[in-house]
């Protein structure tokens, strides 16, 4: 079996982490990195990711994930953030930086730009706020999956409520930027306590055709 | 370096791949293997994966690509696609039978069910199709970076016009089921044909806020 699909038999959903433990620095810094390097579309990393230590920040976040152990016990609590849809038009400035890192002349900037618009406009099938979140979670996936290489559990919490986990983060974190994002999804980084339960999956043949 | 980050390194969109080197049966079996490990909200796996292989079937939806020479020149192009909201319901047999494995009393089934409908009714900031969606996204991660921790490149194709690539689908493949299912996103995979350009990323510095 590979390290690979190691590491994915490894991670699964703890629902309950040994609060005594740490991630240490380089460790997090890892799992962080796997999100940074994730791709986007248009390689526009529309994302920002807030790592929490602080005991008394994810003791006040507890209640809009309706106190799941998960949140208090982690070692970190990553939130996912994704860019609201006001970043994706053609004067935003978010976009001049991000499209000015591949394109050097204006022209193409702003022809990047305009094509982005279109497929939003045109072609794409879902609302611009959950395209945006839909990329964190591809970084979301990798960071899971780099943490299981590392023997580092972690538990997806899709689970809170997305109003009370806004007005939570703004009174607690004041770099926690508000107007610019939504939150995608949060991720709770730690060592297991105990035993888990068995990896449960539909099989290959259910969930793949081949077209030959 | 660790073999993970190697991976994500590796890894770029490939716009170009070399049609004469196909994937062995066994590499892409790994590379479905680590989307269907992935984890999804509620453990309810709500995808399915169109393995494309037939050269005649990627010409055919070529066009609804915009005719990226990514679609045609990889070894095995996967649509993924994720359950409609339909099948999100009290009534659902889907959800029946998703629950079902993991609790084996007709009660918790049941209440299961409803958690997850009250999550879905009450708390979630996206509409189920887009949720639905984000959860292919995790397996399309997971897909990409098992393919390039066994030296096979991939793209990343969300553009798509989806109207199209599903008249494309129907017309093409007999097994897609499009009444169950929307398309998530595309993902090409094959080997480079010559050089990549650099990976551009933010920095962590930027994307990443502490909390201590």
């Amino acid at each position: 079996m590979s390290e690979f699909i190691k590491a994915m038999k490894f991670r699964h959903a703890c629902k309950l982490f040994d609060d005594k433990r740490r991630i240490s620095k380089k460790e997090i810094v890892a799992v962080l990195e796997a999100g940074r390097l994730s791709p986007s579309s248009f390689g526009l990393e529309p994302w920002h990711f807030l790592v929490i230590e602080s005991a008394k920040v994810k003791k006040a976040l507890e209640e809009a994930f309706f106190g799941q152990p998960q949140v208090a016990t982690s070692s970190h609590l990553v939130i996912l953030l994704s860019r609201k849809a006001k970043f994706f038009k053609q004067t935003s400035e978010y976009l001049d930086e991000a499209f000015g890192r591949i394109e050097k002349d204006i022209k193409a900037v702003e022809s990047g730009k305009r094509e982005l618009i279109s497929f939003l406009e045109n072609d794409l099938e879902a609302d611009v706020t959950s395209w945006a979140k839909m990329q964190a979670y591809i970084a979301g996936a990798n960071m899971m999956t780099a943490a299981a290489a590392l023997g580092i559990d972690s538990c997806p919490l899709e689970g809170f409520n997305a109003k009370k986990l806004k007005a939570a983060l703004a009174e607690n974190i004041p770099e926690f930027d508000k107007k610019s994002y939504k939150i995608a999804l949060a991720i709770a980084f730690g060592y297991r306590a105990g035993e888990q339960t068995d990896q449960i999956r539909w099989s290959l043949e259910k969930i793949v055709t081949f077209v030959k």
